[in-house]
Parts: C-alpha cells; structure tokens; sequence
C-alpha cells in the first residue's frame, strides 16, 4: 500500500536497535513529511558518515581519521590502557570524563555459549600492545556479568604471562552513584560490603 | 569525543519519533559498525525516498507518483471517501484491509488549544472533493478523543451545508477486538452499552 521504496526505508529503520516495526513506521512518516527538516539532513549525516568514519587501528574506536582522536591526543597517558567491550562503552567511559589515558576495544566478550573465544576478539592486539613496554597498567572496564569478568580473568591471567611488568586493575564494583540500599540487588549489596573502605 | 559527524548523525537520530539520545547512539554505532548490512543500504533507501516520495494533490498520501496509487486504483470506490487524521492513520486503514474506497487525509485535527482551525487542514479540500457530486458517503475515521470528536462534528455540520447530499458518517465506538470488559474503561463500556446491537 506504501510502495517499495516507503516499505524498504520502514524494514531498514525497524532493524535498528530500539525501533520496532510501529516505531519504524512512524520514523519514516516523519521523515517524509519532514522532508527538509528531517529527512534530508538526516541523509548527508548518513553519507557523510559512511564515506568518512572507519576503525581505528590502534584501538578499535571509530572515528574520522585512523588512528582516532583519542589515539592521537597527545595529552594522554600513554602508560593506561582501559579495556572495553564496545565503542559504546569507550564513549560512555568518555562522558564520565573520568579517564585520561588510552583504549582498547576487544570487539565482544569471551562466551562459551556463543562460541567466542580469545582469538575472536582483539586480546592479542591488547597482547602486542602491552609488550612494547610502555604500558603501566591495564584497567579492565568490563560488564559486571559473567561474560564480563571470566573475559577479565582470562585477560589477567593472559597478560601476567606475555607482559609480567603490567598491572592488571579492575573498576570497583559497589553501590552506584545515587543507589538506594533498600532498591538494590544482594549481589550489589555483598560485593559493597566486603569491599568496604574506611571513610 | 566522537567527532562532528557522528554526533550530528546521532543528534539526527535522536529527533526521530521512538528514539531518545541513548537509542540514537545505540542505533548509530549500530550503523557506523555495520556498515555494509545496514548504513548504506539505509542510505539507499533515504536518498530513494527523498527523490521520490512526494504528498499526493488529492488526497494527501505519500507515494512515488501524485496522484498516489490509491486515487489512481481503478476498483475503489469513487463515491466513499474515508477521511483521517494523518497518513499514519490511512496506513492503519489500509492495513486493515477493510475499506476500498478513497482517502483524504487532514493533515491534524482542529484545536483551539494549538489554534487549529479549519482553513489550518484539508476541509475546503474535502468540501470541493464532495461538491462534484460523485462522493456518496464520508466516513469520519477520526481519534476518539475531545479534538477528533469536535472536528468530526465540525466537519459533518459544514457539509451538511456545502454538500447536503452527502452521508456523513463515523467509525463505530465500542469494545475492540480481545477486549476484555474488566480491563475497559468506563467510558468505553457505557458508549458501548448505548450502541449496543441485536444479535
């Protein structure tokens, strides 16, 4: 009723994460209707996105020129490495402006399940990167899953062997910013406890 | 931290109907990473959409060709127009499969609040469409909500004056399909009680 080109924008915006089918619907619409404001901006973003962003190589961040900004800013500490999972972790890492050195995005989590093992992801990138001898530490910001901290073991026990003189750290876990004791899991509450630190 | 293209892509994203700023970032890493399967066919589609896809002069549509493909459709019904709000709601119709006649789409409701008034939406469209003398019937497809009702109402006492042989009707209030009393709104079951039907 919409025609192919309506229908092949509406299945292509559904698939992005966080539009279903409704929504993609309504996204197009808009699109269309606002044709100036919305749809045609949206269209030079896209291509200029497409045409100019890759991978970094160094730490597999994206961004407009290889190495990305983060790789080349020279007011950096090149002797931190904090190690992802994803770019959007390196970006929220970011936002928290809490992290001045470099970073290392594994592409994933080790996963039985799945099938992904070490090889699957860049931890011998992290490898090389940390026998070069410039690297001090290795802080391993990873999910506070399963996944996430057997990834974080196998990174330790991986780099005590290839790169004995760094250190490996991990972020604390304990009570979020603005948590409420009585709203939080007991995992949260126990891990806080035993890692509580005097004021 | 993510340089001007992409944060303009996700600003962009982030104006869509259904997508915050953090699904915007979800959804243009999303695209940034896979690149091949879903930002250049996205592209394509977009760039297709906005050399194509125009408003239809009849009946408001959106299609490749004006006028669109259900005023051009042969087998509808020339002397039933289906009037709706918006053109997400003639795909609603549509979708339903339940009407084959043609459309006329407003373009909003009316709105003291907002300053909507009739010469705002299509209505001296919809009165030159039923002067011709070829419509029969005009099918209010309107919200039931205070807006829809009153501009239901206006429409119904203006061509009762411009296009006196026309039948203006409304789509039917009542209990929808799988609607369980219990979970119903007072209101809904008291218009359904009123209009209730031999079986």
């Amino acid at each position: 009723m919409t025609g192919p080109e309506i229908d092949r924008l509406i299945s292509l915006l559904a698939r992005l994460p966080g539009l279903g089918p409704r929504s993609a619907r309504r996204a197009a619409l808009h699109l269309i209707q606002a044709r100036e404001a919305a749809l045609v901006p949206l269209l030079g973003a896209l291509g200029d996105v497409a045409e100019r962003v890759r991978p970094c190589s160094v730490c597999g961040n994206v961004d407009t020129h290889d190495p990305c900004a983060v790789c080349l800013d020279g007011r950096r500490d090149d002797s931190l490495i904090c190690v992802v999972e994803d770019v959007a972790d390196l970006w929220a890492m970011e936002r928290a402006r809490a992290f001045s050195g470099r970073y290392h995005v594994l592409g994933g989590v080790l996963s039985a399940l799945d099938g992904v093992g070490p090889e699957d992801l860049t931890i011998p990138a992290l490898e090389a990167r940390c026998a070069t001898g410039a690297v001090r530490e290795v802080i391993l910001a990873l999910g506070a899953t399963v996944d996430g901290q057997t990834t974080a073991h196998v990174i330790a026990d991986r780099l005590a062997n290839t790169a004995p003189g760094v250190t490996v750290t991990s972020l604390a876990q304990g009570v979020p910013m603005g948590g409420e004791l009585d709203y939080l899991d007991d995992g949260t509450i126990g891990t806080a406890l035993r890692a509580r630190r005097p004021v």
